[in-house]
This record gives C-alpha cells, structure tokens and sequence, in this order.
C-alpha cells in the first residue's frame, strides 16, 4: 500500500493505493529482457517515487507461456531465457497454456505487447493488444504493425474499453518524441512535422555520404548488425512510414494508416545522386513528413546546416508549430536498454493517470 | 464557470471551476505585447481545452501602473502602448499606483514577471516576485536575474507560501526545454547535460566560422539587432551561466547560483582557434555544462557531426540519461511570440495542478 495526501482548499484526503501492479509480457527479446532488468534493477525507486511494485504474473515468447500469479521470479525468468532460449522451461509445473487465455482469464492490470513488428497483416501483435483491450486490461506496445495498419480503430477500442493504450516506445526508441508533442507544447498547436525515423537507412545513406555506393553500404550495415538479413522493412521505407503514421495520428490528429503514405525507399539511389548534394552543401535524407493532411516518405536533399541533418543510426524529428517555433528533437532511434525505458515511462504514466483495485 | 466530469470507478463527479484568471502583467515589452496578443486571439481555445479565461487586472511598465478589476481591455492597452510607449495612459481616471501595493492588494491569481533581466542584484523582478510570494499569489516570469541570483532561496519561499512559480521561458525562450527534461523522462535519470544556451554567442561564433573576426561579427550582430548594444551579458557568458544555473537547479536538483559558475567568454577568442578547430571538422561553441556536480561555460571545440553542433542563433541542448540516452533538442532560444507562448504553457500547467476561488 502506498499513501498519498492531497491537500484541496482545507480538505485534507489520505488515498491508499495498492502499488502492486500486475503485468503480463509478451515477447521476451531484447526489450522484454532489458524491461525485466530494469524493472529489478530500480524496484525502490520505482515503489518509493511512484508506487509501483511491478509483478509480473505471466511471461510468453515463441517456446510457451508461464504463469504465477505470485508473481513470476524475473532473476530466474531470465537465467532461463539465456539458457534454454525459452521461458518456456522457467518452471516443470507451468503449463503450456495459450496466451490469449491468459491475457483473458489471468488477473492483471497491464499488458506489455512485445513481439517483433509484422507490417503486413500486425500478427500476432494484433490479436494480444485486441484480446487485451476487449478484456479490459490497459495496453502498452513497442510493436508498430498493429498502430501502422489500424491506428483509428485501436485507439477507439481502447476508448470504447476504457483503457490506457501506450506506445511510446514505437517512435524514436527511448527519444521521447511522441510524448514531448503531446506533453511539452501545451497551448500551442502543431501545424506539421519531418524527420529521419529510421536508423538503418541513415546509416546506409551516411555511408554512402562517405563514398561507398548502395550495395557496399547495406552489406556494411547487414556485417555490423544494423540492418536485418531481409532489410525491405528499413530500405523501402516500411518502418519509417510506420513511425510517421503513428505520429501523425497522435499528435496531429490526422486519422491515416500505413496505407495512406506516399512510399519512396533508398534502393534505387545512385551514387551520383549523393555526391551532387554534397557539393551543395547538402546530403541526400530519407524523410518522413506530414504537412498536415499528406503522409510522404522519400529521400531528400537536406541541407548539412538543418537541425535534422543528422548522422549514423540517429533519428532527427522537427516539430513546427504555430507559435513557438520550429523545435528539433534527436536521439538515438533504438536500442534494448532505450526502448524498455520507454516502456517504463509507459507503465508509470498509466499508474499515475489510472486507478487500480 | 466550467465543468468537468471526473469518473474515479464508479463515481461521476461533477465540478465547477470559476474558468477566470486574474492576472497582473509586470513589463510590457515584446514579450509582454506578444503575451498579451497570444490570449486575445486563442480566448476562444483557452477556454474550450484548458478552461481558462484569463483577465489582466493590472498592468505596469516603466510609465506607471494601470489597474481595472472588471480586467482591462487588451486591445486598448496594445494600443495605447504602441502610441504613448506607456501603459499609464491607457486611463484617464487609473491612478499612478506603486507596483509593490498592487501586487500586495489586487485580487489576482497569478503575477507575470516580464522585466528586462538584471544579472547584478536582479531588480526589479527580484522584489516583484518575492512580493507576489509573500502574497500567496502564483508567479510566472522570464526573467533570469532573479533566479542565477537565488533559484534555491525562490524555491524555498515558493514552496513555503504554497504557490506555483514557473519559468519556462528563462531557457530556450518558445523551445521547452525544461518541459522536456522534467516531463519527457520519468522513471529515468538525468545525469549531465551540455548545450548552446545563447543565441548572440552562437551567431556570432558562427560568423566567425565563415572568416570575420571577433570584431566584426560582434559589429555585424549589433547591426542585426542580435547583440545588445551592451553586449556583456552575452559575450562574457553570463545569460549562458545564468540559464546553466537554472537548468542544473531545476532537472539535476543542484542547488546552485550563477557564482558557482566557471565562466569564460568569448572575446578572447582569436581567429585562428576557430580555423584550427575548422580544420579538425569541428567547430568552436561556447558551450555551458553541468556534469552532474560542476557548472562551467566555456569556449570548446565541438564536432561538426555533434548533433549539438548548431549555427546561426540556435540553441541546442543533450541530456545524457541513465537508460534512455542521449537526447537533444533545438530551437530558437528567443523571440518575442515564442518566449510569450511559453508563459502561456506556465499559465495552462497553474491552471491544471491548482485550485482557485
């Protein structure tokens, strides 16, 4: 139990609140594991700053489900995964069950959507944020084929379910971008946006900036682990018309999914194309933009001394709005450790805004 | 009055807020014509989405003090400033009162500290927001000097008459750094930050990037109207050390004045430093840091591929974080609508988190 005293006018209220919040992890990669150590790592401060006693009561990933409604043992849940590949082998009595009966049955305030992102039809991502809102159970993702294919609809299921549904961790990794459009501008109104959203056509793109043309870049990216074996998702665009989709609708309001964007990827970029910026004093971006209506993703001459210019796998966002100007924000755009920190301010925004029983 | 509909479980409570915001205008420079012009053309959103209706009861500058309780009409005062150069003739019959009686004795909400910032002893603003405190009334202000001077000593006699005071716009003028850095990260920990803090430093650093010398960027920024025809307070760094102060006190909780600074400006800075840094694809940035413990402002070579690395009068800033990592954000640091939409922000957040007759 966490106490909290608010004082309105000359009332004083002592609210008791049960910090113990239960959640259920789906997904046990990168993220999922660094969310667990992390949540290890500051159980005091997350109980003494925010009251929150994080339990989590079911774990899934490719190999099974397990389940306690104790809560699961996250040093072992763990040691587990590093051994078996699995979190499935945690515990000889867990049975194998099916997630979706136990993101409907199992008591538990949040679910933490983690599998990896599928743009094609959201699955199996879809599905458990779906099961999870109609079973009344608050939502946080980091995946974004769901939010890039039906951001309206799932936005009024969780309306029509009264839940928090949050995502944070879908655009910009731990760069908080989506919350400082929402959070820091108050007052003021967003009229349009542009970014580079995706770290590996950056870097590619980058490298060919240095001399090496597509091929020799995307090999240097695939050697260094940043772009995956099938790299269409990053190099046609997919990933970044994803974020802008997210984006758009959140903080403009604009009702769109991945199928609104004008699409344009980076494999059809000559060489040529990047030295001729070059000598404008320029470098060739991929750039997500919304100007307020139209979603475009396209390669773009940019010029070096523009805020969003930027290096590497970084990730460059300016926001415009009506009165306070033009404002940059840059981060690293992924990242396990980054990325499960998104999901930590995830869960605390939803312990501070809603009220458990 | 506005309603609002809280629904805690199954509980519907309706309440009624008195939406009218009586505010005392101190200084009626750019910032405080432009604040003024702001809640004039957004009254109607104001009071839609924040339920504010904002009525300035008194205004001074310079000239003399005007006062109204029914709220004075803003398009008059507007006008009759743009004529006269002084609010105190905007009525006949106002009396020329002392500003330090209204403050104490006007029926008000908030006081909003406009005053040109005086780093030396901090007056007027100094006395203007010790006074509105001591009256038990909210401040908000722009002005630096009093808070380089004494942020932990305001703090403390904010928080000791319960009142809200904000200033948002004393760093990064529209850009909401601050915000960003108090609201963006939680669950996470800042742990140092570094950034260009001043626009007229900047610009003219970057002038001297293109060839001119010290002396004649200065000449050229006087010119442009960037610099201050007294420009110490730039140049010597001392708005920077002055937003450093603030920042470190405000995000890493370092209780700290402007004379804790190590400060070095710029004007000694030769031609040739800057070329040599050219020469190493750097750039030379007076650049104000706090590590966590030290607050310094210094010229320093700063990579071209920094994302910090800024020209022209922008202002950038990178947060380094425990787990989500390194974020930066750009601006413009100044600007008279800019810094005013950032009152207005101060204005919203007083309105959400009090409560008012």
């Amino acid at each position: 139990m966490v106490a909290i005293l608010v004082t309105f006018k000359h009332i004083n209220l002592l609210i008791l609140i049960n910090a113990c919040l239960r959640l259920i992890l789906i997904g046990f990669g990168v993220v999922g594991q660094n969310f667990a150590q992390l949540i290890l790592s500051r159980s005091t401060e997350l109980y003494n700053s925010f009251g929150i006693k994080p339990r989590v009561v079911a774990c899934a990933d490719k190999g099974g489900v397990v389940t306690s409604s104790e809560g699961l043992d996250l040093q072992r849940l763990l040691r587990t995964k590093r051994i078996t590949n699995s979190v499935a082998h945690y515990d000889k009595n867990s049975r194998d069950r099916n997630i979706l009966e136990v993101i409907q049955e199992a008591e538990a305030e949040v679910v933490i959507e983690l599998t990896p992102t599928n743009i094609k039809d959201g699955e199996p991502g879809r599905t458990h944020i779906i099961s999870a809102m109609k079973a009344g159970k608050n939502v946080i993702t980091v995946n974004k084929g769901p939010l890039a294919l039906e951001f309206p609809s799932l936005i009024e299921l969780a309306e029509y379910n009264r839940i928090a549904f949050r995502f944070s961790g879908t655009v910009g990794g731990g760069t908080p971008i989506l919350e400082f459009a929402k959070r820091c501008l108050k007052g003021d109104r967003i009229l349009s946006f542009e970014g580079i959203l995706n770290g590996t056509t950056n870097y590619i793109l980058t490298q060919m900036g240095e001399g090496l043309t597509f091929p020799e870049a995307l090999s240097d990216a695939t050697t260094k682990g940043i772009a995956e074996k099938d790299p269409s998702l990053d190099i046609d665009g997919y990933d970044a018309a994803a974020k802008l989709v997210i984006t758009s609708n959140w903080v403009l309001g604009i009702k769109s999914t991945i199928r609104d964007v004008k699409r344009i990827g980076i494999k059809n970029l000559d060489l040529s194309d990047v030295k001729m910026a070059s000598k404008n004093g320029a470098a060739i971006k991929l750039i997500a933009s919304c100007d307020g209506e139209n979603l475009k993703v396209a390669p773009k001459q940019v010029s070096k001394r523009d805020p969003i210019c930027v290096n590497g796998t970084l990730n460059a966002i300016t926001f415009v709005s009506e009165h306070s100007g033009q404002q940059t924000i840059i981060g690293k755009g992924a990242g396990g450790m980054e990325t499960a920190s998104s999901v930590l301010r995830d869960l605390i925004e939803i312990r501070n805004t809603r009220s458990f029983d």
